[in-house]
C-alpha cells in the first residue's frame, strides 16, 4: 500500500509516497482503510523536527484521518467492515483525564500517524462517523474540532449568554466559533483579514477585530463586553498573544491555553492572573468520550466543519505549504483514493 | 396604597384588595413601584395554607413581580429613580449556594410577597431588567425562570447534543425549553395535550409525547432517544411522574427535582439511582448571581417569556383560578396600574 | 480447578465447591491465582436470587477478590507474573462516568465471580495491592471500598470540617468513617449497638447514635451538628433511613445513596430534597481510577480493612450466613488455599 | 484613636503612628476594637507604592485583623457588641467567585487597612473567630490562611492521597501544609534553609528540598513522587519558579498561582502547561464564605497558625523591616494595646 513518509526533517520537499507493507489488525484491533486525513499546525512542526526531535524516521506524518474499516481483528465487537469511523488523536486516551501513557499514544509525532492507505488501531480508539459527514469532513475533527469542544465545552463549560474570544481562523479557532454558537454563546473573533472577519461574522460571531489595524486589539475586545472583559479565551497564539488575552478576560474568566503559534516562550506578566483570579487550563486535545460526546453535537445540529482545501495524496507536500502560508480558513485535507 | 392580601387560608375568595401604609426604604433598601406580577404553582399552595399554614394573615402573596425604582434609600449604589428592576424570589440569596438564611427571605411564602404597588426591598435582592423587556414579561421571570436556569444550566451544566426532558408546559417546563434550545440541546417535551405539544415543538422540541394516550410515556422518550435515555430531566411532577423519570434518564444522568405537582410523598422505587449512577439535584429558585447570569442570555438571546394571559389587579383572584385550571401554557400575569 | 458454585437460588446450602477447567488468558488478559474473597450484602442477593432473576447457573458468586498473576496473555503490559493485584468490581469500568457497558462487566452478578482458584480477566480491570496489604485485606477493597471512596471524595468532595453521617458498620460505612476522618472530616455514626458505637469511636467518630434506643436519631444529629445538620450523608439503608437521612442533612448538603439494606420501595417524602437543595447522589460501586486514587490514599495512610472474620473456602456457605446475621463490623473474608 | 498611617511611599521609616478620630458604625456596620494586626508580603508593596501607587495618602495598611466588637450600627444581626471577630481580607466578596466590585473592596490597598485601634466594617464582612485562637492568632488568617485554603481546598480540591507541593515558609506556605496535612494529602516543601525544613517536616511535610543547594530542585521533586510529579503546586514565587514548578507537577495537576515574591513577569516557557494540560488557576485571597468553610476546618483540628514574631502597635515599622527580611517562619503580628 501506499504512505507518505518524512524521510528527514526538513520541509515538504522531505515528503515523499512510499510503498509499504500493509498492517494487520491484532486482538481488539481494526484495519481502516483511510480515505481522507487533515493537517493541523502540529505537522508542520513535526515535519520540521521541533515537535519531537527524537522521532524515528522514516515516519508516516498526520494525526487526523477518516475511512472506513477494512477488517477486524479477534475480539472486536464496537465495529464491523464497512463502518465509517475516525480515528482519535490520541487512541490510548479513553475517558477521564490526561495520562502520561495517553499522550504517548498520539498519532503522527513520535509513532506512526494517519496518512496511509490502511492503518490498524485499537478499537477502543476509534469513534464512529457521524451519519451526515462526508469523510473529507470527518478527517478534520481529531485534533481541532477535539481540541476546541473540550476547551470550550468540556473545561470551560460554556453556556448560554457567555462571551467567547477565538484568535485567528485556523481549524481550532472555526471549531470553537461553531461550538460557542451553538452553546448559545456570543462570540468575537480576531484575525488579520477583514475578509475573513467577515466570513466569521456570517458563521456567527457577532464582533470581530483586525489586529493588524488594531494592535491593541484587547481594548477593542473591552470595548465590545462593555468594559467586562469576555468569559473564555480560545488561546491559540502563544505566548505572542497571551499578554493581551489576560487584559481581554473577565476577573473570574477562563482561558484555554491551546496553541504556540507564536511561540511558547516570552518574556510574561502573569499579575493579572493572580488578581483577576483567572484561570488558565493547558488543553491537549482530549479523549475518546470528549470526540464521541462532541458527536453528539456535531449530529443534532448537523454541523460542517469549513473545509478550507482538498489536495490528493500526491500533493500533499502541497497541502503542507498551502497550510504553512496560513492563507486558510478551516481546514486543509488530503484526500486518499 | 393597594395591595392584595389572604385574609384567610382558602380560596381565590379570600384575597383582599385593601389599602394598606405605602413603605418608605431604610439604607441600602429601594422602594419598586410595582407594575406586573406573575403567579406560579407555590402561590396557589400559600393561599390554601399548604405551603406555610403558620404564615401570619393577612399576607400579600405573590414572589414575582417587576417594576420601576420609585425612591432608594441612604447607601444605595446599585439603583436609580426610574430604573427598571425585578426581584429576586429570595431577596437575601445574592449568590455562592442556597442557605437556611436565605431560605427565610423568600417573597410572598411567610413575610410579604409583592402583589402590592409599592415594596421595599434590598438592593443587593433586585435585578435590572433586560431592556427588550417588557415589564410583565420580566414579572414571569424570578420564580419560574431562574428555576429552569439553575436546574439545568447551573447545577445540570447542559451543554450541546444533550436531551432534556421537560413535563408538561407550566412556567419552569417551558423557560426549560427555551434555554435547553438556546444552549444547543435537544428536547422531549410531555403533555396531556396534543396542542400543547404541537406549541413546544414550534418552540423548538424535537419531540413530544401525550402522556394521557401514552401512560408508559417513558418508553416513548427512551425510543426517542434510541435507547439511551434523557441527559437531564426537568422533574416537576414530583412523586407521581419521579418513577417514570427514572427510567427515562440515561446512566450517569441528571434529574433536577423542583415540583411537587402531583404529590410530594409517594411509594417510590429508588434503585435505579443506585444501579444507574444517577444524581437527584433538588432545585429550589436560585440566586441574584443566577438571575443576573440567566439575563445575560435572555438579552443575548433576545428571549421573550410566554404570557399565557393577563389580568388587571382587580381580577387577581381570576389569575389564581386560571391558574388553578392548569389550562395554561408559560405564564399567568397580574397587571399593576 | 476448584471454584464456588450457587446450583439453584435459595440458601447458602445451594452454595457447591466444584471441579471446573482452569481458564487460561487470551490477548490483554490476565489469569489471577485467587488467595482471597470477600463478601457484601449485594451476594446475598444474587444467592437468593433476588439481585438477577435471570443469571445463568450454576454461577460463580462473589465479585470481591484479591490473588497474585499466574500468567498473562499477549500483549500485557501492566502486570507480570507474581503481582500482587485486586480485581475492579466492574473490570470494563476503567475511568470516567458510569456507562451500560461498564455496569455489564461487573463481577458475580450475572456472569462469572471471584471465588474461583483462578480467574481471567482484562488487564484493565486489574489494580495492584498496596504493599502493606496482606491479600485478605486487599480483597474487602474492591466493592465496600470504592464505593466508600467514591461517594465520600469523587462525588462527595468531603473536606476538612466536614462532618459526615455514616449509617450502621457494614463494610461501606466502615471505610466512609476510615475516608471521612483521613479527610480531616468528623464523622457521626449510627448503630444498633453501643458496642459498635465505641468500636466507631475508637477509630475516630467523634459522635454516635443508638438508632434502636434512639429511634428519631436524626434529631440527635441535627443537635450534634448544632442545629446545622451534616455536609454528607452515606446513605446505605435504603427508604428505611433515607426520610430521616433527609432530615439530618443540611441545606445544600449531599446524600451518596448507596445501599437497599431495608429495601428499595417506600413511601417517601421528597420535599426536603427540594426545599433544602439536596443533591442525591446514586452510587454504584466505581472506575478502576478510583479504585487506584483510592490506593494512593490507602498506601499513603497504611489503612488497613477492617476484616470481620476469615472463613475458608470449605466454609464458604458459613462465611454467606455470617453475612447474613448482620452482627459483623467491617469484612467478612473468605480464604483461597 | 491612633493608627499607624504611610505617609509617603517608601520605607518602613514612613509609618507614622496618628492620632485620629474613632469612626462610627453606619446601619448594618460594626465598629471593631482591633487588638492585633497580621503582615503579608503585599503589604511591603503597599508601603512601596508598588502595589498601588495612585493609593491616597496618608493610609492606614494592613488587610488582616482582628479584635472584639465594639458597636454596632442599625440592621445589625449577626454580631454583638463583644463578639470576637477577624475582617476579610475584601469585606465586599460575601460568596460566589470573585468580582471587580469585591476586588475593590479589599483593605489596606487603596482605601483604608486594620493598622487602627477602631475599624467601621460591614457586618458582611466580617467572620467569627474559633474559640480556641488568640485574636494574635485570628489576626493571621484573613489574608495567608484563606488564601492556601482556596487555592487548595476550595479550587484545588485536594484530597487524600495527593501530594501538594508547597514553597518556602512563608505565611500561606505554612498554611497549605497545614491544610494539606489536615486533609490527608502528602507534603514536599521546598526552602532556602535546612532548619526550616526541619521545622517543616515536624508540622507533617513527608519531604523537603533546600533549593539553594539543590538549584534543581524540580529533579527532586520528582523522584520525590517516583517520576510522577506532584497534583498540587501552591505557587508562590512567581515566575521565578514557576518554569520549575511546571516540571514539577504531573500531568492533569493543577497550580495555584498566587505570589509574586520573585517578580511577576519573566521569560516563560509555556509548552508544559499544554503538553500536561495543566490547570493553572490565579488565587486572589477568598471570600467571606470561605474564610467560614475553612473555619470549620480550624476550629474541629483545633489548628494553630504559626505566630513568627509579635511586635507591639509602637514598633509596627520593625514588623515590616522583620517581614522584609525573609527569615520569618510563619507569620508576623502588631499587637494593638
Amino acid at each position: 500500500m501506499k504512505a507518505i513518509r518524512i524521510t528527514a526533517f526538513g520541509g515538504p520537499e522531505n515528503l515523499r509516497l512510499d510503498d509499504v507493507p500493509e498492517p494487520t489488525p491484532g486482538p481488539n484491533e481494526v484495519a481502516v482503510r483511510v480515505r481522507a486525513c487533515s493537517l493541523n499546525y502540529r505537522d508542520l512542526l513535526v515535519l520540521k523536527g521541533k515537535y519531537n526531535p527524537k522521532a524515528p524516521l522514516p515516519l508516516v506524518p498526520l494525526s487526523d484521518g477518516a475511512g472506513e474499516v477494512k477488517a477486524v481483528g479477534p475480539g472486536v465487537t464496537r465495529f464491523a467492515t464497512g463502518d465509517r469511523v475516525a480515528a482519535a488523536f490520541m487512541p490510548g486516551w479513553v475517558s477521564g483525564g490526561l495520562t502520561d501513557s495517553a499522550s504517548r499514544s498520539a498519532l503522527g509525532g513520535g509513532g506512526a500517524g494517519m496518512l496511509a492507505e490502511v492503518v490498524v488501531l485499537p478499537e477502543s480508539g476509534l469513534v464512529t462517523v457521524p451519519d451526515h459527514l462526508t469523510l473529507e469532513e470527518a478527517a478534520t475533527l481529531p485534533c481541532a474540532a477535539v481540541t476546541a469542544w473540550h476547551a470550550l465545552v468540556e473545561e470551560g463549560r460554556v453556556r448560554s449568554g457567555d462571551t467567547v474570544l477565538v484568535q485567528g481562523t485556523g481549524g481550532v479557532s472555526v471549531f470553537a466559533l461553531q461550538f460557542a454558537v451553538q452553546s448559545g454563546a456570543r462570540v468575537i473573533a480576531t484575525s488579520s483579514s477583514d475578509d475573513k472577519l467577515d466570513r466569521m461574522r456570517e458563521m456567527g460571531a457577532s464582533g470581530g477585530v483586525n489586529y493588524r489595524t488594531r494592535p491593541d486589539w484587547e481594548r477593542d475586545v473591552l470595548e465590545l463586553t462593555g468594559g467586562r472583559g469576555v468569559d473564555h479565551v480560545v488561546e491559540v497564539g502563544g505566548t505572542g498573544t497571551l499578554g493581551r488575552s489576560l487584559k481581554a478576560v473577565r476577573t473570574g474568566g477562563h482561558l484555554s491555553m491551546i496553541g504556540v503559534l507564536s511561540g511558547g516562550s516570552a518574556d510574561l506578566n502573569i499579575f493579572p492572573i493572580l488578581m483577576k483570579g483567572i484561570r488558565v487550563q493547558g488543553i491537549y486535545v482530549g479523549s475518546v468520550a470528549m470526540f464521541e460526546a462532541m458527536n453528539r453535537a456535531v449530529s443534532l445540529h448537523k454541523l460542517h466543519p469549513i473545509v478550507d482545501r482538498l489536495f490528493p495524496l500526491e500533493k500533499a507536500a502541497d497541502a503542507f505549504r498551502h497550510m504553512e502560508s496560513g492563507s486558510h480558513f478551516g481546514k486543509v485535507v488530503i484526500r486518499l483514493g
